[in-house]
């Protein structure tokens, strides 16, 4: 294009969940949205975390201007100790989006330091020529905001992750003037979170929430255990003002709760009646029913406090049948049995457990369908870019723009590193830059790949079948082996006729080369697996790894 | 107990969702209700299916009479091709149930012979000296009964699998008068469906889905792919009957659906009009819009027609845009991404995909608390025993009891393996016997135990690293190596460094062995395992398992 034009180049975040990261360039100044992580799933065996592939922006890292965060979620901050390795630019966020920054930073470099600028909802930061609004949003954890950001070209309007809640518990509600004002005066594009496209209706108020934990307060002879994600702050507020309210004293429990509460109480975000917050030490001397345990391990995770109470394996917890517990929040698709693992032994405990949407102690961070197309009518965009889901949301988030009137070729359901352009009439997909996921595996990173993977998927499956032999590199004869060695496989001691014959087998192969030179016994290695291989199938119909280590002295 | 008494001893499904199996025992006589498999979990890596222990049975094997199934589901008959081979009794069933057994048994053992008996819904047949009642209920497959078992003792009610649909596809409502007659006589013990007892209200009928059929007929413009369990004949039945009302042919494709489509075709379950059934290579020729595919792969499970096809590795039906698919069924917990997957990459070929429950094209086949409260104020069991279900289902099962005012002492949580002894006023925990879960891998069935799988845990995290050394055993040196090999830990080739940092480690600790009696080698082994791990895990933050060979020559 001729035209004076705004690229927008996703990074992350578009046809996946987690790991949101989005790139807007205006000539020579590029500015970034978020830098998530996300969780690996079941065929990344072994692997921590997955991050953006950022090879783009240091491509580009002289005309990086910035870093916005629109929240603290790991999905949207997860990156950056990453991130900032590489590129030193200022880091803009609220209060409590850089508190818990700045926590994971100093764990995982304390030695850096970083430049980060602190914004409060309804400020507007000039970065290079971008001219960022941010705007005040709703969402599962506090001080969250979209981004209004104006360009020479037009205003591209980001939500960030967002819900319409007409009655949050920290009476912030979404900022719906400044909404309605950009939509005023025109927004070139806009991209929405698709989160739950697919779901129709509204995402219940946190409102809800507060009633079902009062019910559940009034009713608990005992004591009442709540576990719940540690950054949402609204859950852990609801928690305290209900203890408060009953007479209840709190303890927290888990590493990352113990974090986040200590970071919220220094940056103000909890409200906390004198005496309602005690040490673990001193809960266990209150009368059982005078107490509340707030923990970490909604999600089941096995190392979590809720899953190892669950399992009788806290060193300062233990289950008692009485207990009321609480999980305060929706399995993330994958850890569904993990979650029914925990919530089944807790009840084996003995006690009571309260769980799933339809009991009301969780609703949903993100907006439904009447929510975005609500946002779609607000803002009137030119352009629409669906972001933040998988491929089948974008696809239900363009429906709905298509619904309520934007013409479906301003309408544009993007991959991971497109480049978008948009001049104040036009906009197409222009190119393409380099944009994926890299695997992060204890201090590697992205040296996990699609080899090593299929390999790890191999040996779980089947195990693996070693077998070695050594051979003289004079005579061309076996001086020592075949020896086998399995893991995974078989259960050795009990499958001894089966290695004998499979040695039986090896023997008969290798005396075929005896003699040979040495050069010619490395190309029996590709027999050995194929004879073996079939032999063993025959006899077992598993597959293992079949590995021959020919020694030569 | 003096008094006469009849004990139900389950063996599978208490605390479980999947391999039901059933024991009731009356002096010298047990019959057997169901024998199910169940799929494994993430933990129970490269294993296939998971059967019932039946130790006990076969313990008893003199004094078992037989073998009662309620329906064809395979967590209810999968496990009767390897208990059969252990006990040669008659297998009771209705006409579909059989159909599928035998299906199944020729399969796994063609030449074996099996004694079936054919039932019918409302058919009374007497198994020593127990009366079977077999009752019709709804399910999502056809043909499924309730047992109503008069014994001397009294007279014991096992529902199967059931939900109260009023307006079933094939109109055949589950037979209340029955359940209502024995509730009159006075029932001693009912065993009761659990799998959606922690969910409110009632289970919507089947015939939302006909509705949601016929809408979508209605509007699709092009082909129409609708994906289901092979084994949910109503969903057949209407898939046909929509195809038959628009003028659409229909094919079928995915090997498990083809094979029950033609077992219920030849056994008179399927009501097909004239020319609506054709060949998969006569529908190529026929308009798109005239077609329907009816095809496995609702699970997104990555080998059926379902996941090829949206992977475009079909080698038949190729997904093209304007293509309408209706996935008719909800994942298994577990299957949640696998499912996402497919239906992305469905959208990604430019299909519209109707998915999840509340679209209305799938409904459960299992009743909902008010159902289940239903079916417990109509028999007024003096004992009841929640069955099929995770623990806490049993547990919000037996809440329910309470709430319609059965007796808590009277309610029993138990577990697979427990004998629970019944005389007509008292009943008990009276003992336990050997029941428990054996993992079929391959032909392996119970050989792969928590070593195997410890062992494939850890090798699919981090890989192995395998460390061969070659000694004398005259001089007591080392003569070859140490070589490494390693599978899915790092790419070798790139970690050339690192893998010779560890060989300059190992001579170093081989250096302090030279020269000693080869009797002292094997020794050396775990110095090597600990010295090498630690060194690898601060470098790279990795466990992979280590594994040295020593050959001795």
């Amino acid at each position: 294009m001729k035209e004076d034009t705004v690229s927008i180049i996703p990074l992350g975040g578009l046809g996946e969940i987690g790991k949101n990261m989005m790139a807007i360039k205006y000539k020579q100044n590029i500015i970034v949205i978020d830098a998530g992580l996300m969780f690996p799933d079941d065929a990344m065996l072994g692997i921590d975390l997955v991050i953006p592939d950022i090879s783009y922006l240091i491509e580009n890292k002289e005309i990086v201007r910035g870093i916005v965060l629109t929240h603290g979620h790991e999905d949207h901050i997860g990156a950056l100790p990453y991130v900032l390795r590489e590129l030193h630019v200022p880091v803009y966020g609220t209060k409590l989006t850089l508190g818990l920054l700045e926590a994971k930073l100093k764990e995982s470099d304390p030695s850096e330091h970083f430049k980060t600028r602190c914004v409060k909802a309804g400020d507007v930061v000039n970065i290079g020529p971008f001219q960022v609004n941010f705007i005040r949003v709703s969402h599962s954890i506090a001080d969250a905001v979209a981004l209004g950001i104006r360009t020479p070209v037009g205003t591209i309007l980001h939500t960030g992750d967002f819900k319409l809640d007409q009655t949050p518990a920290n009476n912030q509600v979404i900022d719906y003037h400044k909404i309605a004002e950009l939509g005023n005066e025109g927004v070139l594009v806009l991209m929405s979170d698709s989160t739950n496209a697919d779901k129709p209706g509204y995402t219940p108020s946190e409102q809800l929430v507060g009633e079902k934990f009062d019910e559940t307060f009034r009713k608990a002879d005992e004591r009442i255990i709540i576990a719940s994600f540690a950054s949402n702050i609204s859950r852990i507020q609801q928690t305290i003002t209900c203890a408060g309210r009953y007479g209840r004293k709190v303890a927290v429990v888990g590493r990352s709760m113990v974090n986040v509460v200590s970071i919220a109480i220094d940056l103000g975000y909890l409200d906390i009646p004198p005496g309602v917050l005690v040490d673990l030490d001193e809960i266990q001397l209150v009368p059982k029913n005078e107490t509340v345990i707030l923990t970490t391990g909604s999600q089941g995770e096995p190392m979590s406090a809720l899953s190892r109470m669950a399992a009788s394996d806290h060193n300062r917890v233990e289950i008692i049948p009485g207990d009321t517990i609480i999980i305060s929040a929706s399995p993330i698709p994958g850890n569904e049995k993990m979650v029914h693992r925990t919530i089944d032994q807790l009840f084996r405990q003995g006690a009571e457990v309260i769980y799933e949407s339809f009991s009301g102690v969780h609703v949903s961070g993100h907006a439904c369908q009447e929510e975005l197309k609500l946002m779609l009518n607000l803002v009137k965009p030119k352009f629409f870019i669906p972001i933040h889901g998988e491929y089948r949301h974008l696809i239900r988030h363009a429906q709905l723009a298509e619904s309520v009137g934007i013409d479906p070729d301003n309408i544009f359901v993007a991959e991971n590193g497109h480049v978008l352009e948009f001049s104040d009439k036009h906009g197409a997909i222009s190119g393409r830059v380099t944009a994926g996921r890299v695997l992060v595996d204890g201090l590697g990173v992205g040296d996990v790949g699609s080899i090593v993977l299929r390999d790890r998927k191999h040996l779980s499956q089947d195990g693996i079948l070693i077998i070695v032999i050594t051979v003289s590199k004079e005579t061309g004869t076996v001086i020592a082996g075949p020896d086998i060695v399995s893991r995974g496989f078989v259960y050795m001691k009990e499958s001894e006729e089966l290695l004998e014959e499979t040695k039986e087998k090896l023997r008969s192969i290798l005396k075929q080369c005896e003699g040979e030179q040495i050069s010619e016994w490395s190309g029996i290695k590709s027999n050995v697996r194929e004879v073996v291989g079939k032999f063993l199938y025959e006899r077992t119909r598993r597959r293992p790894m079949i590995l021959p280590i020919i020694m030569e002295v």
